[in-house]
């Protein structure tokens, strides 16, 4: 145990600790305010583990979000640097792209460089909540996955939730006796985190350490109030291994971890798949609501086929939606580079403008309220021909003035009302739009 | 009436007459061997409506392509000039991008330049199915909408189904009674053929000649086998409108039509929406398959959000995969390009792959017997290393290798085992590979 000895080491400070308490804290009052939900809604969801607020007492200058049921859809943006490629500068720029396109959270997956130092530099720079997978800087810290040591493991968790991250992603529900159901497979595992694990319990033949250790953990997240990520270390890789006997035991293990992390009162969401065939997407939704007790849902994608590579941020849009419409709290993008190679800031803004149009679909189709008032003030400028109010309420503005900027031609009517799509004679929003329908008899 | 005196003026020559009489044609047999079914099979969905072969008797080098509940679902691609922009070797060019990225059938929307030759130049250069509006071919011919006569539409509908195009959208279903409707809409309407007809039928306090004059334009859909597309004039133009009296009182008036066409052997299908939020998709199709009986759908995405301009792709594609994975037969493409301007190739293939993606999802969804073949051999490729394998097996092979080129680093392994994305340390597919997981006891 490398917990440090000191008088606060047994404080709670979580969310859920002050909502179990009655207690409505400043950070439900800002989740509410953003939702426009009542404070005390906020406060019951925190305390009954359906909605979290990832925000650790250590960010600062953090605008706390919840994530959640009745809370809008989230999208998470990956970012961070492999061994060789990347710096914290374009870490930084990467930061701002994504907080700029809309990111809700931003996870920092760096494997390479200073990790210490790009971890702090993102956290100062970040309003949004920041999320990590520590065993990835812990296994940076040794030669082969092998070496890890439980020590080691806690040592970097307590050294992130020191630092400020606000959501960690822990492979704590992958055990050894699910091993024997990846042999059905077609990819075997495909999480970073799961491989490493994996090749750990097989490597010594025991128990995975971050569950042997799981209340050690729930100590450090309790303190800084890190809410754990159940990371899925089982997801399928591909649609032939979508909702196996591997990927269920997995989700089934969760179970217990959420239950044990509530009575801990640390904060909890689950983290699921990958690759889902649509016609399997509502069954993934159901299934988790109900197996870890509604705790929220943040999948990655999923994508909804394999055969997408160079446009699987579309392919993770459509599977994203409709998770999201059936219940899943936050996505986490997929960018056009994804099987390919790591994203650079173009790959990141087409990643999160997809999901973020994902996200808002699903909101809409939850029929959340206010919803869908951008949508219709949008589709108003566009009766209006209004295109500068067109642009201000696009999903990514510069994207939608360019792309009309470059269309732009003699078609275009002089006074604006038509675009180069149909060209003045055959717009039917220019013709039509003086005529009193409902007044006229026909 | 304009229809030629001759000895054929009579005959009848459509795929639905043969199915009917019993005979299984080259194209049915055509249909049936890239569908893998049953020629049997496929010469009764013909004959039941559920299922369409466009082929016009003088599109020579076509290559008969189904739409249907029975056939993979479908995708077309939009293309033509506007008054200015665009010739006829840049729609050439267009057209060859199309059909390279898989377009399953083109629309020639052209609605300036010499159109005849246009057309005549698409045709005699595609082997998939061309469709066409020819209202905008007659529209182009007169100074305003009003000038509009039934000779005038119906000799244009002629002349173009005697060059050999395969589909027409005619817009018959956009009756006076409907106008009233559009009174309370958000966005009146957004459809040019139905804006058009609109105002000649408000100008004229007449009845649609498309409607008047259908047994006439039934007439030379028979002679030379054009598959009538049902042209949804009342689609919403936005969330708001969708699923609204009018759309649906245009929908339910297509009954009527579709029965009308089959009585006389015409093929037909229903063309849709449009804007439609998530929740309502699996009802907008529903409800279409019940009114029209089991007659092909084919959908303009949907989109399930206004806000996406520059995106509106992949928001097309998101309602593209849930209403063909619900049933609709055949998808038109958007491209980024959607209300902002007239698109280039390079939209052209963004349109057509997002497109292409969304149809094989549901393909797959659906449970199309091989339908996820490719997406296994895409993930056995992928545990693999098989990086060839994966771009030959990617909808967008140029795409796919040109990212994953232009991300690779010291970070990829000098075998060729592990990508950018993770580096070979972290790769979990290279460090498990050689587990036997079903056989190790753990």
């Amino acid at each position: 145990m490398t917990l440090e000895s000191n008088n606060d080491s047994h404080r709670v400070s979580t969310q859920r600790w002050f909502a179990r308490r009655g207690e409505i804290t400043p950070a439900m009052r800002h989740v509410a305010a953003q939702e426009e939900l009542d404070p005390e809604l906020v406060r019951t969801e925190v305390a009954g583990g359906r909605l979290i607020i990832p925000a650790n007492v250590n960010h600062m200058g953090l605008e706390p979000a919840g994530i959640g049921a009745v809370a809008r859809v989230k999208i998470n943006a990956n970012i961070g640097n492999s061994t060789v490629k990347s710096d914290i500068e374009n870490e930084l720029e990467k930061l701002r792209v994504s907080i700029h396109y809309g990111a809700d959270t931003v996870m920092d997956l760096s494997t390479g460089g200073d990790l210490d130092a790009i971890r702090t530099a993102i956290i100062d720079a970040s309003r949004v909540p920041i999320g990590t997978v520590p065993i990835y800087q812990a296994a940076a810290m040794v030669d082969n996955p092998e070496d890890l040591t439980a020590d080691l493991l806690l040592s970097v968790i307590e050294r992130q939730a020191k630092q400020g991250v606000d959501y960690m992603t822990v492979h704590c529900a992958l055990l050894r006796r699910h091993l024997p159901l990846i042999g059905t497979r077609l990819m075997g595992i495909v999480s970073r985190g799961g491989g490493i694990l994996a090749r750990w319990m097989v490597h010594h033949n025991q128990e995975n350490p971050l569950y042997e250790h799981y209340d050690d953990i729930l100590e450090i997240a309790r303190r800084y109030d890190v809410s754990l990520s159940l990371g899925d270390g089982l997801r399928p890789g591909c649609l032939a291994d979508a909702s196996d006997d591997a990927q269920f035991a997995e989700l089934t293990a969760m179970e217990e971890l959420t239950l044990r992390a509530w009575d801990k009162d640390v904060q909890v969401m689950i983290e699921g798949p990958g690759h889902v065939p649509m016609d399997q997407i509502e069954m993934n939704v159901r299934r988790q609501k109900e197996l870890c007790h509604g705790a929220p849902f943040y999948t990655l994608g999923p994508l909804v086929t394999d055969i997408a590579a160079g446009y699987d941020h579309i392919a993770s849009a459509i599977g994203g939606a409709m998770i999201a419409w059936y219940g899943a709290d936050m996505l986490c993008y997929v960018t056009p580079k994804e099987h390919l190679g790591l994203p650079e800031q173009e790959d990141v803004r087409a990643g999160i403008v997809a999901h973020k149009l994902a996200a808002h679909a699903a909101d809409v189709a939850r029929g959340r309220a206010g919803a869908r008032k951008r949508d219709d003030a949008m589709s108003r400028a566009r009766a209006d021909f209004d295109w500068s109010t067109q642009f201000s309420l696009a999903l990514d503005p510069d994207m939608a003035r360019s792309l009309f900027q470059s269309a732009a031609s003699a078609d275009c009517a002089e006074d604006g009302r038509a675009c180069s799509m149909c060209g003045p004679k055959f717009c039917p929003m220019r013709g039509l739009k003086d005529i009193d329908w409902a007044g006229k008899s026909f």
